[in-house]
């Protein structure tokens, strides 16, 4: 448990935050690689082009934005999409975003 | 026409560039403000407390991502938002902006 990092509550979402999470290309890959999944997947499974650090912020801006739930299964660090909550607080956003073809 | 600015067409519009267009909180404002007011407003109608020239810049950014389109009435520069141009091209995304209460 005390692994476990700080997540806001819905009520918390920022749609402010939400965007500027959204708006960065890799950020916005790694919603829709979660969404395709069904899944919850861990950081290393990404198809993502950035180095490991890197890729660790993006996934701590998401989480701080409400936008994935970052757990540990042993050593491994499982990422879930909110979804749900995040459809709650701005229904169509993440639809708007995801389920567009992008590139 | 030599007055009427570039726009981009439908088949031109890039979701980056779009978001990054929406991320700002001002220039969500105005388009939030355009799709409330039902009808085309000029320049200097908004209610956006920042300078002429920011505001110049804003509706530029917003005319290139494919937002709104700009026109001349007289010495007027009227602003349209290009709704249902962006619904065709990113479904949702605006609903999901502008129905949301914000602040």
């Amino acid at each position: 448990m005390g692994r476990t990092p700080p997540h806001p509550e819905v009520s918390q979402f920022d749609l402010q935050q939400v965007l500027e999470a959204l708006v960065d290309p890799v950020r916005r890959s790694i919603v829709t690689q979660l969404d395709a999944a069904d899944e919850d997947l861990s950081c290393g499974t990404f198809d993502i082009s950035v180095s490991k650090s890197t890729a660790t912020h993006h996934f701590k801006v998401l989480r701080e934005a409400g936008l994935i739930r970052q757990y540990y299964v042993g050593t491994s660090r499982l990422n879930a999409l909110r979804r749900a909550e995040m459809d709650a607080a701005f229904p169509g956003l993440l639809d708007a975003l995801t389920t567009r073809r992008e590139q």
